[in-house]
């Protein structure tokens, strides 16, 4: 999974198949110190509640069909992890709290 | 899922098995202000009726085929959503009307 | 789909599985000029019956094996379209004839 | 599949599906030679109870699913083996031991 | 598929699920005249008996796992041909006798 940062929100009307009544966010690769990265945001949907600002996992593919919310949804991105805390060579990296 | 926008269209008679009689539109990723990115373009089936120069979300891989337009289909890109707005950082990126 | 242009063909008789008895064609990335893109080309299996020069559509990952000759095939990109032509922003880009 | 090193780890307490009371590992891509990689690193499940410092093969996309703890989460990313040496034209270049 | 050379091997004594016995090759891609190119190699399950220094194709993600060898097992890049010949426009470009 990427670690990534909910920096915004799409709204589409028209949406097909079990997309609809989804709620879409816009996410932003970041670094393990909550750093956003360069490169353009992807779309993904939101399967745990997340909220902007944080920082999260986005499964990509068809990992992101795995959770009840985006069953046989056409989504290639899926927030499936609200992050707390990240750890590197033994350093907190980042910290929710 | 990506934001891209619908630049063209491409016409091809001899297609593999339920790509036949679908709508194949080009599109080329945007940014959150429907800015053009750099990039080749990719070919994409329409699952929503989009039309030329809307701004759109496409499903790459295997959600491309989670449509009753795409079931089964040999396709790695559908169209599944139209855009009507996008915000981020608490400012509106793009709005369609 | 990516746009693609029939540069060659490969031979490989020890092959796996359902890839057995399957043309293998390589493909280069092009733009909807027909203008070849750098890059190295990949080896797509033909679904359509396309030749040497062709423009063509292909399909990567599980998309690939949607079709009749490539179901339960190990191929992860296939031809799965020949293009008769290409439109983009209203002007005609690509016309086979 | 990719060689990466474990540096770290994620705690998600908030988790889609089947992904709940998996442990989360940053992993980073390496060399032959166990060199990090530029890039940013991933997050991936474990499913071989790996260690950090330690060598492993990361499976991407559905693959990372085909593991008894991984079956049907939303997991596009999974540590699948844990190397003990590679060679590379005759050469050791890594060597656990 | 991609073209590449196989360069190495790679040990794994703790692997998950069904990679377990399975022969781990090192490849990295090359050009149609088997010039091995930049970028860090992967690790592929063999699927064809392929020797070092061959020249194979490769399947990436799914399609990995369509061969008897690598059904349900956690592999996302499995050699599925040994390469005899490629052709380039008109040209022999790799012969492998």
């Amino acid at each position: 999974m990427i670690i990534a940062r909910v920096v915004g929100s799409a709204v589409s009307t028209i949406k097909a198949g079990k997309l609809s009544a989804r709620k879409l966010l816009i996410v932003q690769q970041a670094t393990v110190r909550n750093e956003l990265l360069e490169g353009n945001p992807i779309v993904a949907v939101d399967a745990v509640g997340a909220g902007e600002g944080e920082l999260v996992l986005v499964a990509l593919g068809s990992a992101g069909r795995q959770t009840d919310l985006t069953d046989q949804a056409p989504a290639d991105a899926t927030i499936v992890g609200i992050l707390d805390s990240l750890e590197v060579d033994g350093h907190d990296t980042f910290n929710k709290s």
